[in-house]
């Protein structure tokens, strides 16, 4: 089956079987990522506290750990929901959000990755580079490299033979990688750069994806890619500032057809 | 009096009075909460801080504890908050968000209900019936019982009896009792699930239009379903995908007219 | 260089340097603040972490302090960015969100002002009272302060020479001091009143005027006012309530021309 057969499948499936997708994300974006999940046909629930993240992980289609405004006592809880997520077999997305721009931040998701197998890493480009060592500062929580080069390409296969795992890394053009096979996905509207919290949605649309997807993540998470930026394509047919794209992104990711996936979607 | 007319009569007095709804809500919905009780005439504030919580209540029209995203730290100030209340004659409104999802919630839930006097209790089917006992476990935040059958309204009358306060259940048809009486509204509009914080932002209302009703919790509450419900119904006509319709939804409970209130509520 | 002039100059500075603002805010707004900045041009961060506050500030243009929805560990973050921007050269700007409305608060705001050298404090004229002492208690976080006397002129004057910085209060008419000099905004729009985080997302805003003003703070400060205004004016001909006028605001922010703010803004 081709890529934008799997994006068409994984998204009626998503809608049917409504997956529960159990989020430790940060303060900024909770209700936009709560939406983003809920118009993909997601159902999503948010729990950091200790005494119910491997409870509630353990129940799930599939989590997501998404550092961004973390602090310590949030790190145990996430590293509680991801090793009861691999002890029953559920999926685990890590956003590495404004990994490299603070040494906290840095560690944090080291910390992580050293306790939890990390299914999926999904971050931009800077975030990601920050992982693979060796790179300029991050600046804040934007992505401060603008081009992809074959080098970029190269640390970010070796990242994900690293950790076994997929690296997804959002941008003009996003790539996806399971170490050896490399997937390009075309769709996508800069305006998403310009609303917070669009990287994070795509994490938590990855996730849904991942909880559906049988265990092919790579591809899951490629779909997911797809799927985002097509509906944000869409928003950006009808507006070009961001406070109305961002109403129409929602109403794209609900109301996108299968047709639109399957003709639409640019791998 | 008529429900419909008392809806259009509180939601005047909200308008004239602009209540202080303090709330102690999940990070999820701080944002929506705030913008719904400001749009329907109400006066917001947010302070969970144990320093604070028992002053805020104490010069608040209503307290709202709603416990997603709870941690233990939280429940010590939503009792603050609940004890000053009482003490203060100001009526509490409980949101137990994902009861019966993990032990945690459902066991945070008794905590606050034994140590607080709860005036109202808003929240879906799912989340009741597991304060009732005896029912399948939550699935995360959204409802997972679809109809509501005799031995439900039953269970409901009697938990309302056994806390000596008004039971509000949200669904496609809401059940407001007290025990002895049962009020059902027929206001509301699909979409409301597919956004989140819909079921918090009800709870909200309810807080204002307790406020203003000068102890009539179950008309009160009976009244806020069903304003909150048309809202819904008319940002419906205008938009069915829900990035859209919640500003419609937003735009409708600002400008909802006292004529509209009385011929189009459904009690 | 008049100031509406100066008003263009710094919205375009801001589009082209593209300040990363570094915000230690509340729940209920972090996302409206992000997306305000984002909208006018700046790059927000969120980070109150105590392990990464300090570095976060140091590396930013600068740093907001908002205290709603404070607790304790919170204060000492915000502490360590304050000072952190200070050793930095970094300007600081103090939300004192709530101030007056409990003790907490008040003391809150104390605590900082005594630890930290603020550069500029927005808030509404109650909070702004609350810090010059003597004033009725205020009432949750909505001002409750009508008009602006010459007693009230006086007092923010007094403040501003105290702590030999800027005054921003935002009503009506907005006026920012130095403590000699004033200067008053007209331009805004009462809707602003009825969304929630838009005084906080003027404070953001005035930041990211401040980071690129170089060090002229009571100007930068009235250009936001005025920036900030006009946007809210063009969102208000468009929509009239507050749903559907926060998307058009956040659109009016992004693509509000030097044109217009030179013929529009009105000081």
């Amino acid at each position: 089956m081709e890529l934008n057969k799997y994006t068409a499948f994984f998204n009626e499936k998503i809608r049917k079987e409504s997956p529960l997708i159990h989020n430790i994300t940060n303060f900024v974006v909770m209700n936009s990522s709560a939406n983003i999940l809920l118009a993909s046909g997601a159902s999503p629930v948010m729990a950091h506290a200790p005494e119910e993240a491997a409870d509630m992980a353990s129940v799930s289609g599939a989590v997501v750990l998404n550092i961004g405004t973390l602090t310590k006592e949030w790190i145990e809880s996430m590293i509680m929901a991801g090793q009861s997520a691999n002890k029953n077999n559920v999926p685990v997305i890590l956003d590495p959000v404004g990994s490299g721009a603070t040494d906290f931040r840095t560690d944090c998701v080291e910390k992580i990755l050293k306790e939890v197998k990390i299914d999926v890493i999904r971050g931009n480009l800077s975030e990601i580079m920050s992982l693979a060592g060796g790179h300029e500062k991050t600046r804040g929580v934007d992505s401060s490299i603008a081009g992809i080069s074959s080098e970029i390409i190269e640390k970010t296969k070796e990242l994900a033979k690293k950790y076994k795992n997929t690296i997804s890394v959002s941008g003009e053009t996003d790539i996806i990688t399971d170490g050896d096979n490399l997937i390009s996905v075309k769709n996508g509207d800069p305006l998403l750069t310009k609303i917070t919290g669009m990287g994070c949605g795509l994490s938590a649309v990855t996730a849904a994806f991942c909880a559906v997807s049988d265990k092919n993540f790579t591809k899951a998470s490629a779909c997911a890619a797809a799927y985002y930026g097509l509906c944000a394509e869409k928003a950006g047919e009808i507006s070009d500032k961001p406070g109305s794209f961002y109403v129409n992104f929602i109403d794209s990711l609900y109301s996108l057809t299968q047709d639109e996936i399957e003709n639409k979607t640019k791998f």
